[in-house]
């Protein structure tokens, strides 16, 4: 029944069209750990945005489903694609169109890397904030289909405040340029905004005019302190940001994790219970501003060192970098994304503590301490979350919200948060935000079912909870 | 016919509907100089979110127009209210209800001026970044309803960067909760960015949580350079920017502003065609910075002075900030307000140049010169803007967008600008962002007729300009 679908992209795209078993089984997974059940229809490597185009004018006739996929390195499902659909790949959409070091921008499409990017602007002294975990092997399309964070959010922000404008290819073909060059712009409604994090609902991003800024000078330093426990690390990591200092890098590893990556790197068993804060600060106060962050930390309890040295500073945040082979190694995982305000980061830490009683469960969490934003991981055997997991889960996602925090911080809801989301939008925003996305898409062939699943019939509505009362 | 309405209003807000002809009148203009033909049905001052909520209600039930108001000083024309409107003020929400400096952010209703929230914030050591020269004057409420910008942008960002959540009222009286207390959020569509600078179109903002960001340690440093004409200020701003220097504030003045304000201050009368930089630096580098900049400034033909003292310092920012008073005494002043990125400052010039000749007439322009941002001055004798001026507003808007800049850096469109949105936007985006309105708004009460003017019948279309080409 597909056949006239693959046809009609054959002979629009020739050899661009790929249908290759090796090809379509790469397109149902991410790196969520989750698989679709059945392959995709066909893996459409898209050269320029007419192909774009020319793909989403024969979806939109016939009614197929399309799902866009740059390196298909999210964690939330977004882009693992299923029976019947299309995959629109935008890998091969890499070219740096323009680097202008006097306006701070850059002119890209969305298939290059992150950190090839990087690579392409270090030579002009500019780089782009955005830094997921991923930023070797994500692309900058994905980044901004998730709105993605990274390590540097507090003091450099995130996707979102370093897009100045977008092309966006409709679900029907045409082509829209949202935003702007310059600095400031307010003409009309800022679409671009709306497009970062909507995770392949809307459109599809051929070109994206990105916000630069110069890389600092000065010398990073690294700052390392052990803490008897994840309470204290994170007691101490809020006493930072409450002092006033500002790190580029703020990171908390609990004692399951540190214990975990010092067995992965065959480094002396840390003592029980030991969690980690590593600290980078970066700019012409870098050092005194590591002093300062010395301090604090030594006062919050923590045994602390501190180096300028870079080999050094490289070879400390190594123990955070190698958080995610740790936890390979452990079985397959379940990385969750909830976000608070930073000072309840201790008061999560305890809920945290008690899922893993009421469950049974051991969840090791690493937190971007210094923005709120904790990936507690959730480990399973086998490529299915037992409900059981997911049920822990749940109760995690309810303590985010009751500390005023959110779902998800920087992996977006994708599949596998979908059931969720109307439990922090409230049931009035969720069916609103489902109405933009018909105005965009009105045939709702642009990545179906993720994000915005349908709720099940008859289902509850959600628990009231903080975000949904006034503030007062 | 208007009474069942007014009825209804009394009936449910007692004496906080006003309908007192000088309440009307006020509600007629605001500081664009421009005042509506006939003042409106009605000025609710609204105390609390019920009260809003009431007035929306009635509006919906009835479908009677509703204009928001807060201070009324827009530059656009979005808050003028005319026959049969209801204006909804803000002017009483204007309590703040939490300050957090742990969270570094703040929640506050939308009636509070811009500057009385510093006021708050000061004793925490925290600050709100958004400065629009309007501050001592403007609602945070009205701020976020233009995305404003202001003088600090280069460095501290728009609006848009500093607002985490909204508490939005819809047009049909329901409360919506947007947004995340947490530095990050990705769940769902970014619909706080959308209501900021949608200028009262999508719905009623309430609440406001603000991020925010600590006061600087260091003493800001003042630098001023003077330049045998508007270009060779330009062009040394720009080299500023390419430095890799970073201002807090810079500031360009045009030969005939500087005359101007000299006029007013009583100050010697300045060489012909003297334009003039107005430079701050701030942060615990302010002094290298400034020397820095100065060294450019020289080297690009300036006649420089440097200060840290902060009473001088503000002595020369003073000329800077008498720009609106001595406009004030020429005529009535349209202040235009396009963008550019920051390289094409020149060009932007040379085509103000270009357009007094055409035209005949005098454009005394200032610019927010660290962000490209350009405040070109029409100044006109009476309330009407004569067609001559709007024909040489148009030629400036297609200079602008000629330059890949755009429309309204900070401003908004209002009513004054809503016949050049298609030109920037493009047919198809202008008529999916109506969609979108419509999504918000089905009855189309809010606002109506405010940034999506009716295209006149048989309008021809656009000219195509850079804007409407892929970037390449």
């Amino acid at each position: 029944m597909d056949a006239p679908v693959l046809k009609r992209l054959r002979a629009a795209l020739g050899d661009r069209v790929d249908s290759s078993p090796a090809a379509l089984d790469a397109a149902r997974a991410d790196r969520s750990g989750h698989a679709s059940p059945a392959p995709p229809l066909a893996v459409v490597h898209a050269e320029s945005t007419e192909d774009v185009q020319a793909v989403l004018r024969i979806a939109h006739d016939t009614g197929t489903p399309v799902v866009v996929r740059g390196a298909g390195t999210g964690l939330a499902g977004a882009s693992i694609a299923g029976e019947g659909e299309i995959v629109l790949s935008t890998l091969r959409l890499r070219r740096v169109l323009e680097v202008r070091p006097d306006d701070l921008l850059a002119v890209v499409e969305p298939g290059i890397l992150n950190a090839e990017l990087d690579e392409v602007l270090a030579p002009h002294g500019l780089w782009w904030p955005p830094d997921p975990a991923s930023r070797d092997i994500s692309t900058v399309g994905g980044n901004i289909a998730t709105g993605a964070g990274g390590l540097l959010c507090a003091k450099y922000g995130v996707v979102r405040d370093s897009v100045l404008a977008l092309d966006l290819v409709l679900a029907d073909g045409r082509l829209l340029h949202l935003g702007h060059r310059s600095v400031k712009g307010v003409t009309g409604l800022d679409l671009t905004s709306l497009v970062i994090g909507s995770e392949g609902r809307l459109g599809v991003v051929v070109g994206a005019t990105l916000k630069l800024r110069r890389i600092e000078p000065g010398t990073p330093c690294t700052v390392v302190a052990t803490f008897p426990t994840v309470r204290d690390a994170a007691r101490a990591s809020a006493a930072v940001t409450a002092s006033g200092a500002q790190p580029a890098i703020m990171e908390l590893m609990d004692a399951r994790c540190v214990a975990a990556v010092h067995a992965l790197l065959e480094l002396a068993p840390p003592a029980a219970s030991t969690a980690q804060l590593t600290i980078q600060t970066d700019g012409r106060s870098a050092a005194v501003e590591a002093e300062q962050i010395a301090t604090v930390l030594r006062r919050a309890g923590g045994a602390v060192a501190v180096t300028d040295d870079p080999v050094e500073g490289e070879e400390l945040l190594r123990i955070r970098r190698s958080m995610h082979a740790a936890m390979a190694r452990l079985g397959t995982t379940l990385i969750e994304d909830v976000s608070v305000p930073r000072s309840a980061l201790p008061e999560m830490f305890d809920e945290i503590a008690r899922i893993e009683q009421v469950y049974g469960i051991e969840i090791p969490t690493v937190a971007h301490a210094g923005d709120g934003n904790l990936h507690p991981n959730f480990i399973v055997q086998g490529p299915e979350v037992p409900e059981r997991i997911w049920q822990a889960a749940d109760d995690l996602f309810r303590a985010a919200l009751r500390l005023g925090g959110t779902l998800t911080g920087e992996h977006g809801i994708g599949t596998l948060k979908s059931r969720w989301l109307a439990d922090e939008l409230g049931e009035d925003q969720w069916a609103l935000q489902q109405e933009i996305v018909r105005v965009f898409d009105p045939r709702g062939i642009l990545a179906p079912g993720r994000v915005f699943a349908p709720r099940p019939p008859g289902a509850a509505l959600p628990e009231p909870h903080p975000a949904e009362e006034p503030h007062a």
